[in-house]
């Protein structure tokens, strides 16, 4: 796969629909089983118990269906090199079976990498609305990505100055 | 399994230690095939060519995986009714094929929830380190228990009005 979005091309405010998917009771029930096995994830009864209401997804499994709209909607077409961290991350209303899960994102903010001149970082805001258009997940994260050209000296000399005065 | 830890027993910086677990290369290429099927996630020599020096397993994998050692070391034993989010996720450094890892949870901050009388919230932080020390996540999140004795009508009125003069 050729790379088409590098560093430079990522706009910010640029909004990508990142696509659908939608999770059955057997995954729901596998992912916790592995990662996070609470009696709401595991069993529908349980679920229909807790304050849920319904047997629902764990949240790291939300997060990851999440992941998996982004790399193959962008970023296994991006210069992407990974992610130091998160902020505000939600989880909004529970994910139940055979919900459809549909991903949109949004670039917060553009800067340079002081520590590394060929790479470049993005904030950017996913949110994943179900089949009603609840809001299930949101989040903030940062995102590295490869540049078309390294900063310049002066490039990374204004970031610094712009740095020091803030 | 019996409850052992409700609200009211969650004392502020409370510190426990949530055990070890260990990832291999196949577990690490399994979990991103499924969720995060990025190139340094999935092979050793795209893992080498990469910025971090090594096949390494996804980011959400090692939260996965922390979250397996506190629902099995802690929240089994608790009255623990999931969360609503998080906060200052961090991915501080690469976690390798065989990396041990070993996770520390301290509770931060206490309050009882305005709106279920019966459900308490605390905040807290996970930290997980490698074998070598290296700490490769850390984590602030939000989770709600059941407490012993629901809130009373005046402790609500309390909170309402700290919150009110904060």
């Amino acid at each position: 796969m050729s790379i088409q979005y590098y560093w430079e091309d990522l706009a910010v405010g640029s909004v990508r629909e990142l696509g659908s998917t939608v999770v059955t009771a057997e995954e729901i029930k596998e992912f916790a089983e592995q990662f996070d096995p609470q009696p709401f994830h595991l069993d529908e009864l349980a679920g229909r118990r807790s304050i849920y209401g319904g047997m629902c997804a764990s949240g790291w499994h939300t997060c990851s269906l999440a992941m998996r709209l982004t790399v193959e909607n962008f970023l296994r077409e991006s210069s992407s090199l990974g992610s130091p961290g998160l902020e505000n991350l939600r989880w909004l209303k529970p994910v139940f079976p055979d919900d459809r899960l549909t991903l949109t994102h949004v670039i917060l903010e553009s800067r340079p990498m002081r520590s590394r001149p060929e790479v470049g970082i993005v904030r950017s805001r996913w949110e994943m609305v179900n089949q009603d258009g609840e809001k299930v997940l949101q989040m903030e994260g940062y995102g590295m990505f490869g540049r078309r050209h390294p900063a310049t000296p002066e490039e990374l000399a204004r970031i610094e100055a712009e740095r020091g005065s803030g």
